[in-house]
């Protein structure tokens, strides 16, 4: 959580996080399910950063996502992260 | 479609689509429903493309959407395709 900002904003497909604990408490299950992921693509320049990666989750073997910062003073004060809900949301179906 | 390879490959959320007939046949209808795009970021090399955009479509408001392209001798050969299906399942199901 270094390089988060305390006041980064995220839009994410279920809507916008504001804050560092917010943005935490989204992505702190995911990293309880990850398994393993691996860079698709990587670009930037001084203030942006796009990359897209696979995922391999507990529930979901192939889960993609991509994730556009942007990063001020050192720190990532906006992202914007589109991933699909979809797998996830059948998952927890039929698990249910 | 003239810079679409004819045998490309396309990793989309609902699977994989090969040759440029199945990729006209899964981006055709999105076409038709998308009434206005913007592009958030945009980088790339000599082979590689990485982009992430917003639409806004009928059936969904904000539906961003990140494509990661290769592009082999001026027409793109892969594409790796993510966006949140969730938000169109859930408007199908509404309309139903």
């Amino acid at each position: 959580m270094s390089y988060i900002a305390d006041d980064i904003v995220c839009d994410a497909p279920a809507g916008r996080l504001e804050g560092a604990e917010a943005y935490r408490g989204f992505l702190g299950p995911f990293v309880q399910i990850l398994t393993s992921s691996k860079m698709i693509a990587a670009f930037g320049d001084d203030e942006t950063a796009l990359v897209m990666y696979d995922t391999e989750t507990v529930p979901v073997k192939s889960a993609p996502g991509a994730e556009c910062v942007t990063v001020k003073d050192g720190k990532i004060t906006y992202s914007r992260f589109v991933f699909d809900r979809a797998p996830f949301d059948a998952a927890r179906t039929a698990a249910s």
